[in-house]
């Protein structure tokens, strides 16, 4: 099985486009709810937290994971794939997150080399965006901006309203001055008000799709890397790709499901409520 | 001691007026940042953190605590004092809730018999303070409604500005039209806006100051148990209220005191993380 892992519902944005470019495999998505969110704990916060998701999985016999959420990807991905994969030698697991993928398509994709980025204060505090762009092109400059409030209104379903638009405007403000050609989403809610923050940093700036960017890099790896893709189970003929995704997360299960199929534009049901701080 | 926990900074704003109405006890306040806020968490995830953080507190040798958090009081303190003291039969040690003293002045104070009341989804959920008021007066209509973003606009100190203002007239539309002549504010951030919350209810609704009625009512229970009051320790001569606190937290300590400094009005030192998931 390939998990996808988030604190919350953001992570379904992600796999919405996963499991459409990869269809085949079976899935489990784990939403820490109990905890979340994540974006304004600490890094040893959100290491103990994604440590503990990691090893659940692992322990379900999932082969391959994917950080779908950018506070854990940039404050706790690197310490996991160390601990947990090469100081044990261990080759047949694989720990992905969101990160590299994106950085290195916003690369690819600015032309004057500025690249805007905003996100949780966790993403931003940790500087993995600016480390991850740099790695590839030092001559990019990459502007960062933490837009903490853009989440619980994403997420109280206020997306739409004009008070969102207002504090965005006012998150972005400064971003519109330094003339970026690529604006990141590193945040799996922002996609949900993408047209509106697409609106106000105008039509000179392209905001790309996270979900296409990660789901394409998934199917790359995949490709250069059969020893792991030979491991995956596969759903039985017939199934859509909805089907094969198992559910499981740490609170309240309806109010995940009525929120999360916002997120996945799709019911969400075959889900478990398990408990991560055992583990 | 007397213990003060809170799911985070919250309960400051209700610390602030115990201290000043109580100077000479010695305090704990507990905050537990690392899984907060809890007014979006579950009745059963509300009820483990919380009982984690009183057997946290009794076991440093607290005899009072006060649960300053209406999410907790709500959802977990019912349950937290019958499994920890009523059946085990403890009579040295208390733990007091934050909604029944308001509850009670909120019964006192209505003229017309029709108390509003805003809170987090997990207050309101409960139905804690419709069940709290009728227990005093059947008689009494008690119109709730939720307000899930608030807490995040206060903590992210955006009160003061118009879109705050927007949002909380926007909750507040239908309440106004319910002709209640008192709003509780049943949520520990919301005193940081009463002023912007009692300008859009108008000069006709009476806005009960939170702080000082748990302060008054927690001075009244210390004067008719004297068995208590006696173990509970005195700060030395010429120690002022604040400097008898010491704080603790599960996460982020400076994130904590820049913003927990607001709601208490005084700068927090003497602050120490602890892990509460063992307890």
């Amino acid at each position: 099985m390939i998990g996808v892992f988030d604190s919350g519902v953001g992570g379904l944005s992600i796999l919405k486009y996963i499991t459409k470019e990869l269809p085949d495999y079976k899935y489990v998505y784990l939403a820490d709810n109990a905890r979340n969110p994540y974006g304004n704990h600490s890094q040893e916060t959100v290491v103990k937290y994604t440590r503990q998701a990691v090893n659940y999985l692992f322990d379900r016999g999932v082969k391959l994971i994917i950080v779908a959420c950018y506070s854990a990807s940039s404050l706790a991905l690197r310490t996991i794939q160390d601990e947990m994969l090469v100081k044990k030698n261990v080759k047949d697991r694989k720990i992905l997150g969101v990160l590299r993928p994106v950085a290195e398509e916003a690369a690819k994709l600015t032309k004057n080399k500025r690249v805007g980025v905003i996100a949780t204060r966790a993403t931003t505090g940790s500087k993995a965006f600016e480390t991850e762009i740099a790695k590839l092109d030092k001559g990019i400059r990459v502007f960062v901006k933490s837009c903490p409030l853009l989440v619980p209104l994403i997420e109280e379903q206020w997306g739409d309203k004009p008070e969102t638009r207002k504090i965005a405007k006012a998150y972005l403000r400064e971003m519109k001055s330094f003339n970026v050609d690529n604006l990141i989403l590193g945040c799996t809610h922002y996609p949900l008000i993408q047209k509106t923050i697409s609106q106000i940093m105008g039509k000179k700036v392209n905001v790309p799709n996270i979900g296409e960017i990660v789901a394409k890099s998934l199917k790359d790896y995949l490709g250069r890397h059969p020893e792991i893709e030979k491991s995956l189970s596969k759903g039985g003929a017939g199934n859509t790709a909805l089907s094969n995704v198992e559910f499981l997360n740490t609170d309240k299960i309806p109010e995940f499901c009525q929120l999360g199929s916002k997120f996945l534009g799709h019911p969400i049901t075959n889900i478990k409520k398990i408990d991560l701080s055992e583990y």
